[in-house]
C-alpha cells in the first residue's frame, strides 16, 4: 500500500515534469463551415462582441459560442493636431476594436463594407487624382491570424454593401494581429486596417495583475498634401521609412493623457506589433518586465527583460512592478520610432 | 525488491525531468585535420551529396563520414521573367544546394571554383566596365555555419581552377547559413552565394509529420542595366534597401507554382534567413505554427506562434497543421518584403 | 525508512523539476530614497566603482552597497584613423564605462555634469553653427536599464556643473543598456552617452569559463565636415542609416588587435546592443554558441545558436568554445554592419 502511494506521487511528478509544453493540447478545432456573403446592409452599424478600443482591454463573454460584428468604413481620422488622412478602418477608429475571447470559443464573426456610405466627404481636399482614388468605395477582407481556416474562403475580398459571415474557433492562447488581406495588403495595412484580437486560455491568464492595458503598435506612412491633410504612401512603405510610429494609433497620445497606476502595482500588457514593415524594442523606462510570454502564450517564458524585440506580425504579453510613484514613460526603444511617435506614459501615485 | 523497482524509477524520472538541455552533451568535435587545395580541375561537374534544391530536403546519407562536393560556377540566373543577372552561386542555382546530415557524422567536402569556365558569357550585355567586373573569374569560399573549425584555415579563398578539400563534423542540430566568405563579402553574398545546412539530431527530429520543405530567403539588390539585365548593387545592399527578397531564390515562385498539400497534414518547415542584412516575419496565412524551434534546435521550442521574426543568418524549422482545404499563402510580414516577392502558396485538397 | 528515504529522494526530484523559473524569487528592491542634486565639482575626475572600458569585464565589488561615479564630459574622440567627432561621454570614451553589481547590490550612484570644462576644444574646426551647437555645454542625465526607479526622480537631467545622486538595487541578472535621457534622447544617444551594467546573479553566472569580454555595439550617424572632423546627424539617425556601426566604440578595433584565446576554451561574451535603432545578428565565424542567456538571464536560454538576433536596448550572453588554432571572426551578421565597422577578431593559439 505504502508502495502504491509512493508509485502514485511518482506518477503525479512525472506528470508535473512534463513541464508547459503539454497545456495546448486540447483538442484542436481546423476549419469551419464556408463562408458566406450577403447584400443585406440594413443592419445596425456599430461593433458588437467583446470589443473595446485600446488601451481598454475587454472582458471575454461566456458561452461557447460568441457573436462579434465590424463594419469597415472609409473616414478621415486625427493621429495628431494637424495631421489627417481619409483612414480605411475596422469599426472607428486605427487600430480597430481589439476582440478578446477564449480559447476553444466560436466566433460567429460578420463584417459589412460600408466603404460606400461617407462619400463624399466632409474633409477639405484638394481633389487631386491621389485623393480621390482613396476615397473610393471599394473591396476589403478580414485575416485573423488566431483562426485557422481556409484564407481562400474566409478572408476573401467582399465589395461595398456586402456583409460577409464565417466562424473560426480559437486554438492558441496569446495576442495576434488582424488585418485586411485585400492586394494590394501593405496599401490595406497602412491606410489603417488593422487590429488585434486577445486570445486568453481556458483557464484565464495564470497570475494575478492589478491593471491590464492593450497596445497595438503600427507605422504611418504619410505624405502630406496641404496644411493638415496626408495621403498614405505606399512608396515610402516599401522603402520601410515611416513617417510616425504610435501606440493605439495616435501620436504620443499617452505621454498627452499619461496612463494612471499606483506604486506597487503589478501591470499586464498585451501587445501587438501591427507594423506593417518594421520591428519595435518596447520597454518601459524605470522598471523591468518580470515576465514576458511571446506571442502572448504563456508556454514561450522570458523573465528579468529590459525591452521585447517584436517583429511586426509578432506579439507578446509582459508583466512589471511600478516600483514607485512617478511618471513612466514607455518608447519604442528602436528610438527613432520613439521621436516619431511610438512613446507614451503611465503616472503611478 | 520492490524499493529497488521504486529507486529505478525515480532515477529514470529525474533523469526524464532534466529536459531538452541535456539533448547535446555527446562529444563535440572541435576542428578538423588542415584543408588542402588541389589543381585538378579534371574531376565531374556538379554536386554530390546528401543534397537537393528547395524546397525538396534531401534525405540524410547513412554512415559516420559522407562526401560531399560543390561547384563554384558564375552563370546567367533568372529570379523572375525579365529579370535576370549574371549570379555567383555554389550548384546550378540561388540559393545553393541544401545539405542534409546528422550530427556526429563527418563531412568530406570539396568544391571546384569554376568561375573562370564560363567565360565569354551567352547574356545580351552592354559591356560596361561593371559587368565586365562582375564576369571576371575570381577567388571564392565557403563557410559553413554548422561547422566548427578554423576559418582561416577551412574556409580561405581558392582561386578559379582550384579545389578546396577539408572536413568538418556536424555537432549541433538545426538549420544553418553557408555563404562566399571572400571580401568584400557583402557582395558576394548579394551575388548569390549562400545556402542552408540541416543537421538532424543522432535519432532525427523529433516528432512526425506529413510533409517536409525547405525554404531559404534572401534579399537582391539589383540595379537595372537594360531591358531584362540587372547587376548586383552594392550600394544599395549597404542600405539595406533591396529590390527583391525571395523564397529559394525566385521571385514569388511558389505562387505561380504553388506547393501541394492536405487538409489536416502536419507540415514542417525548415526555414534559414540567409539575408544578408534584412530581418524577416515568416507567417503562413489561415494557420498557426504549432511547433517553433530556434535556430531549428529542438531545444529551443515555442509554442503557438502567428510568425517567426528570424534575424539575418538565423533559421527555424516550424510545424503547422492545415486546416481544411484552401489556399495558405506564406509571407514574410515585413509586407514590403512580401510585396518585392517574398510570397508563396501551398494549396490543399 | 526505507520509504522515507524514497519520499525525501522524490521530494528532491520535485523541486529540482521546477526548472530554473524560481531562481528570481528573492526579494525584489523597488524604488530608492528621491535623488539629489549638489552643485560641488570641486570632486575628484575619472569614474569610481566596479568598472571597465571594454572588452575587459570588471569584477564585482564585494559588500551589501558600492559607491559608483560617472563624469560626463564632451571631449573630442576617433573611432578611427581620420574619424574624429566632438562626442558626449560617460567617463572617457564611448561607450561608457561597464559597470559589474551582483543582484541585490545597492549601487549608490552619482554623476558630475562636466559639459563645460572642455570648452574651447582642441580639435581643428570650423566654427559653423552646428558645430558650435554640438560643443556648448548643456544638460544630461543617466537611465540605468537595469534599475526599478522613478525616472522623473532619478533620471532627471542635471545642469553642467551639478552632480546627481541617487540610489539604486540590482533586481535581475542580465545584461542592460544605459543611456543619457535627456530630451531629444536619440540624439544624446547618438553624441555616445551609451553603456552597459552587468548584473551576476547572487552566486554568480553559472558555469566555468576560461575567458569573459565584454561588447557593446552601436551605430554612429556622421556627416563629415571638413577632412577628418564628422558631427553627429540626427537626420540620418531618423532614417536608421548609420554611417559606422561597432563594437566597443572603434570601427575594427580587433581587427586590427585581434582578442587573444587558447585553442579549446570557453569563452564568454557579455553583449548589448545600445543601438540606437538598429537590430545586431552576432555571430563568431567558425563556432556555434554553446548556450545563450536572452537579456543575460540564465531562465532565458537558447541552445546551439549560429547567430543572436538583438534589437536595440536588448542584450545576451553567449558561451562557446573555440573549436582549434586560429582566426576568428566575429561580426554583425546584418552583413552591411560588418561592413561598415561590427567586425573583429580572437586570435586562437
Amino acid at each position: 500500500m505504502k508502495n502504491f502511494l509512493l508509485l502514485l506521487v511518482v506518477t503525479i511528478i512525472f506528470f508535473s515534469c512534463q513541464g508547459p509544453q503539454n497545456k495546448n493540447t486540447q483538442q484542436n478545432v481546423y476549419g469551419s463551415p464556408p463562408a458566406s456573403i450577403t447584400k443585406d446592409t440594413q443592419s445596425a452599424h456599430g461593433i458588437t462582441g467583446p470589443l473595446s478600443y485600446g488601451p481598454t482591454v475587454p472582458a471575454t463573454q461566456p458561452g461557447d459560442t460568441i457573436e462579434v460584428k465590424f463594419d469597415v468604413q472609409h473616414k478621415l481620422f486625427h493621429i495628431k493636431n494637424n495631421v489627417a488622412y481619409k483612414a480605411w478602418m475596422f469599426g472607428d477608429s486605427v487600430p480597430g476594436p481589439i476582440l478578446k475571447v477564449r480559447v476553444g470559443q466560436v466566433v460567429k464573426f460578420s463584417m459589412t463594407n460600408r466603404s460606400n456610405e461617407n462619400v463624399p466627404l466632409s474633409m477639405d481636399m484638394d481633389h487631386s487624382t491621389d485623393i480621390e482614388h482613396t476615397i473610393m468605395p471599394m473591396p476589403h477582407s478580414i485575416d485573423f491570424h488566431a483562426a485557422m481556416v481556409n484564407p481562400e474562403d474566409k478572408y476573401r475580398s467582399i465589395n461595398p454593401g456586402e456583409t460577409i459571415h464565417f466562424t473560426w474557433t480559437a486554438n492558441y492562447p496569446g495576442v495576434f494581429m488582424y488585418h485586411c488581406g485585400t492586394p494590394m495588403v501593405l496599401m490595406h495595412m497602412i491606410y489603417g486596417m488593422i487590429g488585434m484580437v486577445i486570445v486568453e486560455p481556458k483557464s484565464g491568464f495564470p497570475g494575478k495583475v492589478d491593471h491590464e492595458f492593450a497596445f497595438v503598435q503600427n507605422e504611418y506612412y504619410l505624405r502630406k498634401m496641404n496644411d493638415s491633410t496626408y495621403i498614405p504612401d505606399t512608396a515610402m512603405a516599401r522603402l520601410k521609412q515611416p513617417s510616425f510610429v504610435t501606440f493605439n494609433g495616435k501620436v504620443a497620445q499617452y505621454v498627452l493623457h499619461p496612463i494612471p497606476v499606483k506604486a506597487g502595482e503589478r501591470i499586464r500588457v498585451f501587445f501587438i506589433n501591427d507594423g506593417p514593415n518594421n520591428a519595435t524594442s518596447f520597454h518601459v523606462i524605470g522598471t523591468i518586465f518580470d515576465k514576458v510570454w511571446l506571442d502572448g502564450n504563456p508556454a514561450n517564458k522570458l523573465e528579468g527583460m529590459q525591452a521585447v524585440y517584436l517583429g511586426p506580425a509578432c506579439g507578446a504579453i509582459m508583466e512589471f512592478v511600478v516600483p514607485e510613484k512617478g511618471r513612466y514613460t514607455f518608447v519604442d526603444h528602436s528610438f527613432a520610432d520613439a521621436e516619431m511617435g511610438a512613446i507614451g506614459q503611465f503616472v503611478a501615485e
